[in-house]
């Protein structure tokens, strides 16, 4: 690879559905233009924020296949491919290099957790169903030492999705991977702190409506505009406090507010809940964020 | 209901397979047989034990299914329907429901477990799915006293199961339900000090192997046998500390000395990592607890 | 020693204290005289319940002291010397030999908590300083096996006071002592529980006040009434857990009301909050546990 | 006030001791003519570096008087006042207050850390002692909001000294004080990732011995040197994770080495432990960290 493609904002793709649940094509094909046009720097489908978990098998090899149509190469698509079951996402695996995707991720065992050696297990066979660049995803508390070790020896392993408010387990995988990983970092409300503790880049939920505002400030801050970072990485976090109650019903009608785009109704156990604010208010506090983009600049 | 059947030692049935993960017929033909023969008092399908989650929605209905009619009445049957997705959870219910199950389980949303809310709409969804008894399945960590408080009003709910060694938590939410549910607990090892803070029963993997056993030395208890439950309560957790990090290997291998019944191998991620004793060592732990069975009393 | 003393239901003695905080002599002299009576098994001087940390340490010198003149070989002592520094537990410790205590006791490093080798120093230094029996005190979370196995080859260890509602821990302690430690529950709503986990005694704040009750449900119990201790565990579970948030205030109201004894206010930072119950409140929930005591049985 | 004391770099200040645990007075002179000839911003006495909590109560006022009587006005001080027992808390404030200290500074409750209620009055009571500016030290684990709110309402407290990993928290009590407090970071290896969520400064450990190198690359930062900052802070949270298991007998040995000052050994239960490091190894770690200092800057 002559260029690292693995680095900057990654929006973790909405996955726009109908009524029934099922994958809106239309709606799709707006979102990933959209974030093509916006010049940012990668899709990661199917996390948490894709709802991967929710669709099954058969659905996100579709939401995988269409996804890097739509691409058409125009933009890196990661696809996470984590599940209950190793041997699903072994499959989703193939099928996502199959389907050309430039990179897969994977969170680790999810309901039989039980120890380091089954962790590492489900990951290195993930790792070696492919050739593609396997980016482990680390949700919550502290990855394991034993983990990460044994981790740094598979080729497949380029760097990880650390999805941490503690930023010193960042810096400590990035210390231990001696430069050799790229790091993304999977909190939005600590992306420039992130940065410093050595991520190339960030994939995160709010990069689908805030991607050229934080593309910008990001980029701004490595380039020396500290006090400006600071003051958007406050106001950013505030936002993201307020509205964490209805964090889904904030997004889905500030991306139809703003953009257009019909992402539907997130499947149970997510809830959106009604939220206490009109659509001014949801534009005002948009504008409020967008205010430190480049346009503004 | 005239005779209340939630209650006693109910095995968390194992579910045994083919080299190639799919169902083994014959062989849960004859664990059912087993534990029937061996007059415990339920079975509960597709929990961790029998790896419910780890199958696909199919293969659920179809081991569920075929368990019910080889029971055929003879034993009380409740399914764990518990699933990321809670439509899918909800189609499982309405399944074990036709497919005649006695009562129906279900763990808590289970990685986007983010708040009381989302617990609670999750279990309403599945308990209003059906008229069956429902149970609701509480891992680890405390049940918040919202949900708790919540599905006290909820008709379909007649208990839960509490897999926890917090005793405290078991005795609180006893005492909250004023009597009116019937609890089991999950933590084997704590089954009878579970019986002292109102459960009424225990579901468990241990009952596989340890049925008559378990349901002797648990009714000696209540007869009042404290010393003799002492004893063999320490004895039975000193087993399971012991053969903690190979626990699948040795219950399988034991299910096939003991009974000569193939389980099969788990589905990844769980592993069954080798084992550091022999058969016949195997064996001699098997007696040490069997020592406290029926026979010997 | 001829006669096992470290068993049984010992008070964690309250420390009564004038209005400006220092000790009421008097008051200590009655309530040291009415656990005496109610043939208790010994007094745990100094711990969380009495206060042991908010004293200085000559006042803590004093208060050991005089109890024990005040029991006057009648019933077994056991001092809590735990300090947050090392040198002043050990010589607490040494003025508890001299003092004519039975046995020592203490917490681990309560703030500098960083790693088990502090933590087994801290307790070495302080088994070492006198030999007297020494009975270290783990309070929360689990203990470390490292710790436990060193605490072990201690002579003057001769069992743990183990404050936890995670049973498996005791039992765990228990089975890796192989009977050669006598431990002691800390959680009083988990009494008889504990019991089948291998403890041989119980030593917590309600002795004081259900010090009779509490001696008669547990050998009761142990002699096979288990359904009575059941009811009994449950109801106390029940009044624990309701005064919880005046936890204080209703033991001090309660020793007065029941005994006439004056316990004075706690030493901030406790609070002793204001409770809404009447005395005839206090009364009937005291009656209602006093219910299972040994005159009623 | 008309310049702002409370920002910049403070040492969380050593405090030298003879070998039989006294205070060094003239290496007490020492450093604290070091840190004021580096020219940093304040100095932060007797908190859990200065081993504040294993000094009798007499001392800690002895330390007090001497550090402020050796700083002469030419350094703000800060003094931690936290002790289990909240009188003593309250006492040492009010000496603080006589002795000339700028502001204080205090712990939560540090056994009995019972409920928000308790945690408030402790620190209530504290900040009223004085009229002193006080900053609640909040240590490990989430502040309460509830405790948080009614700080905001108690004129005396005017920033907290936050000692996190969890870098939200940080930035979330900056935005709930709405920029009306001053927040110190206490995780030196977070220094720069903390100031982009709000702080104005820093209070700890390796300050004593990097003091120079760590506000310049502070300042450095803040005035947008982000490559270098990231670079400087990558090494430096290298240098603490590495030196972790024998933290204080690294930085007594750097003190010595590099300024000629006896910090003499810890107070159990704080345990210096033997050092895999030779001199000339602790001199190069500690001269690539001071490759970052203004003189090559």
């Amino acid at each position: 690879m002559t260029k690292q493609i693995f680095q900057g904002v990654w929006p973790a793709l909405l996955t726009p559905t109908h009524t029934d649940g099922t994958l809106n094509v239309a709606e799709l094909e707006k979102i990933v233009e959209l974030l093509i046009g916006q010049e940012l720097d990668g899709l990661y489908l199917l996390g948490s924020t894709g709802q991967g978990f929710l669709f099954t098998e058969a659905e996100r090899k579709e939401i995988t296949k269409k996804t890097i149509e739509i691409a058409n190469g125009r933009i890196p698509v990661m696809v996470q491919v984590g599940a209950m079951n190793t041997e699903e996402s072994v499959r989703l695996a193939k099928h996502a290099a199959e389907s050309g995707a430039d990179g897969i991720s994977s969170v680790g065992p999810i309901y039989y957790a039980g120890n380091s050696n089954m962790a590492f297990t489900h990951y290195r066979r993930i790792a070696e169903a492919t050739d593609l660049p396997f980016f482990p995803y680390q949700i919550g508390g502290a990855a394991s030492r034993d983990v990460l070790q044994k981790l740094l020896d598979l080729p497949q392993v380029k760097g990880m999705k650390l999805t941490t408010d503690k930023l010193l387990e960042i810096g400590s995988i990035s210390n231990l991977s001696g430069g050799k990983w790229q790091l993304f970092s999977g909190a939005d409300e600590l992306m420039c702190q992130a940065a410093i503790c050595g991520t190339v880049g960030a994939i995160g939920s709010f990069y689908n409506l805030f991607g050229p505002t934080c593309k910008h400030m990001r980029q701004s801050f490595l380039d020396g505009e500290v006090l400006t970072a600071q003051d958007f990485m406050m106001k950013f976090q505030g936002l993201i406090e307020t509205i964490m109650p209805y964090i889904w019903t904030f997004i889905i009608r500030g991306m139809e507010l703003k953009y257009g785009i019909q992402i539907g109704q997130p499947k149970p156990p997510i809830l959106a809940p009604e939220m206490p604010l009109s659509d001014e208010e949801v534009m005002a506090m948009m504008e409020e964020i967008d205010a430190f983009g480049p346009a503004q600049s």
